[in-house]
């Protein structure tokens, strides 16, 4: 397999993508959807081969689930894909439009970005996904999965490329590369003539590599420690049922509540009761003072070096006592706050200084961390959660897979 | 010098500047204005030095000319400063303000990038402009000037600094690499845990390095063929005053005219009348079709491999004669039109058709390439211009210096 090839067929793809209707999108996104149950013995049974030599090799009963497809899965997934059909396709609608002195009218016009390479991890929904996103936005995308779905990836590609050539649109507007080798990562990461964008859907070591690796712009992000600080003026009866969302609801999320930094003068009234709401389930980390307070759960420890550094992904919540909101502040800068953040407060100058002084993605007041997703803010998809600051910054939607062009008319105009 | 210790000040310093009201900033920037004013004598010394060296190691004299200040220049670098203090600062302002059905209210809230690198050639008032674009958006900056430019930069930023410590900022708000070690560059690249966005200011051949060693965002762009397509339907007479212009007007100048693609239906009556127009200046660079068309051209030669890939920043045109406006697009395609490229056409539909099959940052109907500027596009200043698609394309003004974050507020909402 030669990725120039493939990178120089995936451009060629994105410039007949570019100018092609919304209506055929949609039509080759319906195909997809349909063909997807088409054709679900052929999926299910690649996806069994992937199962079986999954288990062969000792994957974990969670991997193996999120490996599975089955018929109801395979259902749901063709009908993500109809979602996809009714979102509000961006390419095309103007920005900022305005008519210059000289006479210019010039606006910026919303374009895709091109080609668009994702490498993730061992989740077949995800190529359907990403096709179908990348497609709807008229980007080409060039997909690579991990070896352990190469099965179902497989068999879901040849479907989404027979449904593309049914929709008259070319089959290398989306791609795999099937290979295992690693080396071709890495020759993806440099394919910089041909792609324009790299999101990696994985852990952080997978981003690491990706940053360090590319010579393409990389998405980096859906990791960072979540703080929630509980101010002196917050209702603490209503605070024990954020903290409890917020730790609780799915521990293994990115949003998910790491760390909890309780104002000094109401830790004394909070953690007893938080400990007597959650201590069944819940491992504390505490800081000494949070460590005495929390007497009598069964499940604490005191926080050593490091701790406040980990993002958890599990039942252990990091707590610590702090004498003011610059404290928090200083403690949330100093421990990797980028991600979700949220205070809990009455005080409007206290919510505005942490707002600004907060470096997150994004930052709550008087919420749960567990709202930063595509679905919950309204976007209708999420390509990804983005914890830098170019380009895109928490959750990405459709918008997100757009760039723009600033376009020009008049009427024969010079520059002076 | 330590670069990670540059980096935990500038980040510091990112973070004091995020909260900084805009008064302060402007302030800052009065400051420094004034100060550059008083501080004449010290600057024009220190560029006296950088011109002896620059002379002594026979620097052009064009070079030189870039290099040098004096009174007239230093008072309009000043004056610049304080055009900068007239701008909207961007920080603060939200978009996208929704209420969502669970009562969220969620806006994206535009805050500073946090640490911008600049890393640029032998100009002194780019480390003057750069760092008060970087303040007034509220970001710490890093700069690298080139070693031609030492001593002028050095006395430039300590009256920077010196100003900040005025203005009551950290002095490590804008921040500079002296030594001119090389590998410094290389490790300023790799700050990622501290930067968060690299500006290249120079040739090709510094952007790719950037791009290929750069663990940061990188902001590519600066160069590109322009194009102009001049249709069947085009008015000739209007056609070549905008492409003299487009060509003639600053041929050093990366918007500046390169290759000029002329419908074969009206070439016999355009090119002979260009060539009467221009072929006292103007060397053309031609297909064989174009080259017969421009005969008794004192300066003209057939065009050769690689001639349609130059960027040419001289009084030198390509000239191709096509079929279509298919042709004049493949053509587009095959050659790098990424910067500034027109069409010159009374056709609506052709019209449409180029803007959205040409992959370029502006694409103008009837209007010179020469525009694509941030003053001439009104954004007040310009950062850099952007080829790449990710973050900003085209001129980049104030709000490009900026990113978001999302700040959702409640009444102690919790996620169903």
């Amino acid at each position: 397999m030669d990725l120039i090839e493939l990178g120089k067929a995936a451009k060629s793809a994105a410039f007949h993508l570019a100018t092609a209707s919304t209506a055929q999108k949609n039509r080759a996104l319906a195909i997809i959807a349909d063909e997807l149950e088409a054709h679900q013995e052929i999926i299910l049974a690649a996806n069994a081969k992937d199962i079986e030599l999954g288990r062969a090799s000792g994957m974990t009963d969670a991997l193996l689930d999120r490996l599975l497809l089955n018929e109801t899965r395979l259902i749901g997934i063709a009908n993500d894909v109809r979602n996809v059909i009714q979102l509000n396709d961006p390419v095309g609608s103007e920005i900022d439009s305005r008519v210059l002195e000289n006479g210019m009218s010039l606006a910026r016009r919303r374009v895709p970005l091109g080609v668009v390479g994702v490498i993730y991890e061992a989740r077949p929904n995800v190529t359907i996904d990403i096709a179908a996103l990348c497609l709807k936005t008229g980007n080409a995308s060039i997909l690579r999965g991990g070896k352990e779905t190469f099965f179902s990836n497989m068999a879901l590609v040849e479907v989404i490329q027979n449904a593309l050539a049914k929709a008259e649109l070319p089959a290398a507007s989306v791609q795999y590369i099937e290979k295992p080798d690693r080396e071709l990562v890495s020759q993806l990461l440099k394919l910089d003539q041909y792609v324009d964008m790299i999101i990696p859907r994985g852990g952080a070591g997978l981003h690491k590599m990706c940053k360090e690796n590319s010579t393409i712009p990389v998405i980096i992000g859906g990791f960072g420690i979540s703080h929630i600080f509980v101010d002196e003026s917050a209702d603490l009866t209503k605070s024990l049922a954020v903290i409890d969302n917020a730790k609780m609801q799915r521990p293994s999320a990115c949003n998910a509540l790491d760390t909890l930094l309780v104002h000094q003068a109401v830790a004394a009234q909070l953690l007893p009761q938080l400990a007597e709401r959650l201590s069944d389930k819940l491992t504390f980390v505490a800081t000494p003072e949070a460590y005495r307070l929390l007497e009598g759960v069964a499940m604490r420890r005191e926080a050593q070096a490091g701790d406040f550094d980990t993002e958890w992904l599990s039942y252990t919540l990091g707590v610590k006592v702090v004498a003011s909101l610059d404290e928090a502040i200083e403690h949330m800068r100093e421990h990797n706050a980028s991600h979700s953040d949220a205070i809990l407060t009455r005080d409007l100058f206290n919510a505005e200084r942490f707002i600004n002084s907060v470096d997150s993605a994004a930052v709550y007041v008087n919420a749960s961390t567990r709202f930063t997703d595509g679905a919950q803010f309204g976007l209708g998809a999420e390509v990804a959660v983005s914890t830098q600051k170019l380009h895109a910054r928490g959750p990405m939607g459709l918008e997100e897979l757009t760039s723009y062009k600033w376009v020009g008319k008049a009427d024969y105009l010079i520059r002076s």
